[in-house]
C-alpha cells in the first residue's frame, strides 16, 4: 500500500511519454461508427448563463485550457469540448443541469479524470462538468468514524485528514493522489484494501446527487443502518456518472491499524498459491488486509526493465500478503507461525517477511510496479478480469497458447483474495491482427466462465460492447429503463455504459 | 450471539401468549383508511392454474391452512388471503408473478415470517408466494468463502452449513432460528455482527429475483468485483419484496473465529459508553465484534421479570463487548489490556470478562431477552431508531420527561457501534392518548437529529406514513418513480414501503 503521490506522478509522466508526444487522435475521428447525438451545439447564449452563473474564472472555453479536460489519463480517448464548468456547490450542479437538460445539452461530469475506460472525458463536444472546486471536507466523526465530504476531495487528502484522527479511507489506489472521491464512488473503485474492508456499496453510508434535471437527490445519511426506503444511493454507486453526478458522499471509515508487516513468497504451483490463501484467511484470519499473486513474467518485467530485486530465488509465481492489526507483537507472531506452516508443509517454497517500512516499500513496488515495467516491452494489451477463484490463472496458458510468438510477454497478477487478475499481452508495437486473436476470445472465455469483463475498471466508453458477456439481456434491458427514468434525455455522460 | 433456535422459540411463544389467544383483528378492520387496490379477486380458474403448474399440494386454499401465513410474527396484523403458493423453482415464481400480473391479482411474497413490521403478510387478500420450499444449497466455495443458495434457506441453516466449513454468515439475528435468507436480503436485515462485517449490500455478491411481470433478473454473479454496468441487485436488497421476489442470493462469507470472549462493563455516564466505544475500537481494533449498551432500566427489567442475575453492580449504564479472534491467547490479551485502560481511567466502573461459553451465554441473556422480559410489563410501544453516535441516547430522558407517570418503563438498549437503539415504553395497558404523545413526537425528535425512524426492521406495511421523517420528497418521489418503472401494476406487496 505504498502507492503514493510520488508514484502515481512518475507512472503519470512515464505514460504520457510513451502514450504519445502528440495528441491522441480524437474519439470522433478514432471510432467513426459513433455518431454524435442529436445535442444542441453550445453557444454564446449558453456560454454567457454558465458565466452568470459562474463567474468568469469558473468557466473555462478556452481551447487549450480545455485541452487536459479533453484527453483520458493514459491518453486512449480525446473530446473536443469547448466548455469547462467548475461548479463549487450543489445548488449550481443542479442549475447547470437543469439548463443543460432544458437546452438538449450533452454533459460530461469528471473528477479526477484517472478512469481507465475512457469514461471521465467527452466523446464529442460534451460540456465537461468539473468537481475539482468541490473539495471540502464537511465533517470527521472519530468515535462513529464517519467522513462526509464533497465529492471533488483527492483521495489521498482524505487519507491524510483522517490520519490525524486515527482513521483511515476503506479503499487505496494506485491513482490516489490525483482521483477524486465522487469518481471513486461513482464508478464504484476498487483496489487494494477490498479483501479486507469491502467494496463501496458497504462502505458508503451516504450520497448526495443531482440528477439529470437538476434535481437533488439528498441521500446524504451518516448513519450505518437506515431501512426507511429503496436504497437509493446504489443507484449512484458504479454507474459512471450516467444516472446522476454524486455531489456529496459520506463513508464509514475504518479505524487506522498501528502494526503492518508484509511477506512475500515464491511457490511452486497456482494450487499451492490457493491452499496458500486459504490458509491465510484462516492463520492470520482478521489481520489479513491484502493477499496478491504475480507469475514469474510479472516479476521478471520489473527485475528486466526497473532492475528492481527479488528478495528471493526465482519461482512460477509469488505472493505478498500483508497484515495489519493493533498490536505488534501479535501480528508478528501469527505471521511467523503461519509462515512456519505454510513452509513446513512444503506450499512455500521460499520467503520473507519484515515490518521495516523501507524492505516492505521494495516488496510492493514489485508488485505495484509491474504495469509501469511493462510499458517498456512496447505496446500493452490490458485486461480487468474477475474469475471465479479456482480458475483465476486460467486465462493465461490459454492465451499463451493463442498467440505464440505474436506476444513479447503475457502475464497475469492481481488481488487473488478478491479474484481479479490483471492480465498483460505485451507487443513491441501495436497490430490490430494481434488484438483480433485477443478480442473477442478473452471476453468468451471469462463469460464461459462465469466471469467480469470489468472487475474494477467499470465500462465507461470502451467497454459497452462487451459487457453482454458479463450480462444477461435482462439485466441490460433493465439497466436501459433505469437510465430512461433517471435521465430521458439522455445528456448524462452520454456514449458511456450502456451498449449503444 | 447466542440467539440460538430455543430462544427464538422461547421468545415466539411468550409473543404468542401475550398478543392475544385469540385472533389478531382484521387489518382491513383494524385501519378502515386503507382501501382494497383495485386488483381481481381470486377465482377458480386461477386457483386451476396454480395447482396445474404446482400441484395440488403446492396450493394451499383451506382457510385453515392459510391462517397462520396470514399472521405476522408478532400477531400485529392480519390479511385475509385465500391461497398459499409454494414454488420450488425460480421458473415456477416466475411463471406465477407473470399469470397474477397479467390478470392483475395482487401478491405477497413472504419467507420466514419474522418480519416486524408488518410486511411479509397480506393486508387483504393478496396471494401468498411463499418461498419455504426454495430452500437448498447451491454451493459452498470455502476458498472464496461463497455461499450460493435459494431465497427460502433458513440461516440458521445456512450458518450450520457454512461452520462445517470454518466460514459463517455475516449476519446474525435473533430470528435465525425461522428468517429465511431471501427475507433477510429484501429487508436489508442488520443484527449483532453488522460492526464487524458490515451490511448486506456489501456482503450480497449476487440476486436472482423475478420482476412482477416474470422476468428473471440474473445477477447470480459469484464475483467480488464486477464492475460491468449498474449494480442491479442493490435494486432488490432491502426494498422488501416491492420490486421483485428475491429467488437465489449469493453471499460472501468471513472465516468462523475460533477464539471468542465476552465483557461486560457497568458505567456512571453515557459519555463514558462513548468513550470506551472509542477505545475499544482502537485498542480491541480489528477483533471488535460486537459492542452494545443497555441502561438500567434495561438491566432491571431482565433481572425483575426474568429473574436473571447480574455478574456486576448497579450502574446507570452497561455496556457487552464480544471480541473474536483467530488467537485466543492475544485476543485475551487484549481484552485484560483494554479492560485494565478503561478500569484505570475510569471509565469503566466494574467488568467482567469471560471466554467461558456457559458465563458468555448469561451475560448476551442480559441483552437478548430485555424485549422478551419487557414484554411482562403489560404493551409495548417499540421504536428502532437509528441516530448520529452523539445523540444516540438523546430521546430517552425526552421521553421520561414527556410522559411522565403514563409510562410503567422507559428503556434504551441497543447497537452503540452501529448507531441503532431500541426505544421501548411499556405500559399496563394500549393506550390511543399515550400513543399520540409518543408519535408522530418520536419522529420528529429522530428527524430533526438527522436519524432514521427505521434503523433495521424496514418499512413495511406500518410505517411508510413516517418514510418522510426520514426520506426527502425527491427521494420519495424517486422510489415512486422506481415501483413504477417495476411494476406497473403495483402488485408485488402492496400497500408496503411507499407512502400511500
Amino acid at each position: 500500500m505504498f502507492s503514493s503521490l510520488n508514484r502515481a506522478r512518475s507512472l503519470l509522466s512515464l505514460i504520457r511519454y510513451y502514450s504519445s508526444e502528440v495528441l491522441p487522435q480524437l474519439t470522433k475521428d478514432r471510432y467513426p461508427n459513433i455518431k454524435r447525438g442529436n445535442y444542441a451545439v453550445l453557444t454564446q447564449d449558453h456560454l454567457q448563463y454558465f458565466v452568470d452563473l459562474l463567474g468568469r474564472n469558473r468557466v473555462l472555453n478556452d481551447p487549450s485550457d480545455c485541452e487536459t479536460y479533453n484527453i483520458d489519463f493514459i491518453k486512449s480517448v480525446r473530446g473536443y469540448s469547448q466548455c469547462v464548468l467548475k461548479p463549487q456547490t450543489t445548488e449550481e450542479v443542479s442549475k447547470i443541469l437543469s439548463f443543460c437538460d432544458e437546452h438538449r445539452l450533452a454533459v460530461c461530469p469528471q473528477g479526477g479524470n484517472t478512469g481507465l475506460v475512457g469514461g471521465s472525458v467527452p466523446v464529442f463536444d460534451e460540456v465537461i462538468l468539473s468537481t475539482t472546486l468541490m473539495n471540502k471536507i464537511i465533517s470527521i466523526d472519530d468515535i462513529s468514524g464517519v467522513l462526509v465530504c464533497e465529492a471533488g476531495c483527492i483521495l489521498e487528502e482524505l487519507e491524510h485528514a483522517l490520519g490525524e484522527q486515527g482513521l483511515m479511507m476503506p479503499l487505496d489506489l494506485g491513482a490516489k493522489g490525483s482521483c477524486r472521491i465522487g469518481g471513486n464512488v461513482s464508478t464504484n473503485a476498487g483496489g487494494l484494501r477490498l479483501i479486507r474492508y469491502g467494496n463501496l456499496h458497504g462502505n458508503v453510508l451516504g450520497v448526495e446527487a443531482v440528477k439529470a434535471n437538476g434535481q437533488i437527490i439528498d441521500c446524504l445519511s451518516t448513519l450505518k443502518k437506515d431501512n426507511t426506503g429503496y436504497h437509493l444511493k446504489h443507484l449512484f454507486i458504479g454507474s459512471e456518472g450516467t444516472l446522476g453526478v454524486v455531489t456529496k458522499v459520506v463513508i464509514h471509515c475504518p479505524q487506522k491499524p498501528t502494526s503492518l508487516s508484509l511477506a512475500f513468497f515464491g511457490l511452486e504451483s497456482f494450487d499451492n498459491i490457493l491452499s496458500t490463501f486459504k490458509r491465510a484467511k484462516k492463520e492470520l484470519g482478521e489481520i489479513l488486509s491484502s493477499c496478491e499473486m504475480l507469475d514469474a513474467q510479472s516479476l521478471n518485467v520489473v527485475k528486466t526493465h526497473l532492475k528492481l530485486k527479488s528478495p528471493i530465488d526465482d519461482y512460477p509465481y509469488y505472493m505478498v500478503i500483508e497484515t495489519s492489526g493493533s498490536n505488534e507483537q501479535h501480528d508478528e507472531e501469527k505471521l511467523n507461525r503461519f509462515l512456519e506452516g505454510v513452509m513446513g508443509d512444503g506450499l512455500v517454497m521460499d520467503g520473507t517477511v519484515t515490518n521495516e517500512p523501507g524492505k516492505m516499500r521494495s516488496i510492493w513496488d514489485l508488485r505495484e510496479r509491474i504495469t509501469e515495467a511493462l510499458m517498456y516491452d512496447g505496446y500493452l494489451y490490458k485486461y480487468d478480469i474477475s474469475l471465479p477463484i479456482k480458475d483465476f490463472y486460467s486465462l493465461i496458458p490459454k492465451m499463451i497458447e493463442r498467440l505464440g510468438s505474436d506476444a513479447t510477454r503475457i502475464s497475469g497478477y492481481g488481488h487473488i483474495g478478491d479474484g481479479n487478475i490483471h492480465l498483460n499481452i505485451s507487443v513491441p508495437k501495436f497490430r490490430q491482427d494481434v488484438l483480433k486473436k485477443i478480442e473477442p476470445y478473452v471476453y468468451e472465455l471469462t463469460s464461459q466462465l462465469k466471469g467480469s469483463v470489468s472487475a474494477e475498471h467499470g465500462v465507461g466508453f470502451r467497454k459497452p460492447p462487451y459487457i453482454h458477456y458479463s450480462k444477461s439481456q435482462n439485466s441490460i434491458d433493465l439497466m436501459k429503463d433505469l437510465k430512461k427514468m433517471m435521465d430521458p434525455n439522455n445528456i448524462l455522460n452520454p456514449y458511456k455504459v450502456l451498449p449503444f
